[in-house]
């Protein structure tokens, strides 16, 4: 299965659950942990990224971070605000 | 399945293939396709914001965009250099 096939099976598929929806999804493989993460500030700068796009609070970012051995992962869900549907 | 699920699914099993590696997913459930996209804009700044943190040429990013009715997906994913492997 492939990484878009995994984005389509996940997306909403009923009219009452269609929201404009941003994710960005982060993974590194690392081989070792000797080394600090970048991930938290490249989180930040993402974010900050994010908001010259879209005009979202902090209430409509849902935040995942994960790490285990050899992989960090991050997630982030960003509920986009209804002003952006269109009349149809 | 959750998306870290896929993640971890995905990584390279073998010392063989044992690679730093970074991904780096979006994903925009659009509602309509009247407006414009951003996606093209949101990928030249986040590969800046990437190369702010790991040193890595064009040839070490593969890129792959796709749009269909309701959704643009995003993969960028990017080899990092060997330099960053600890001796151990």
């Amino acid at each position: 299965m492939s990484l878009l096939d995994y984005f389509r099976s996940s997306k909403p598929g009923s009219a009452s659950l269609a929201k404009e929806r941003l994710q960005i999804l982060v993974a590194h493989d690392r081989i070792s942990r000797n080394q600090p993460s970048y991930i938290p500030k490249l989180q930040q700068e993402l974010l900050a990224v994010i908001q010259k796009y879209v005009n979202v609070g902090k209430d409509a970012i849902s935040i995942n971070y994960e790490q285990n051995d050899n992989q960090e992962t991050l997630e982030l869900d960003i509920t986009l605000p209804d002003k952006s549907r269109q009349n149809n």
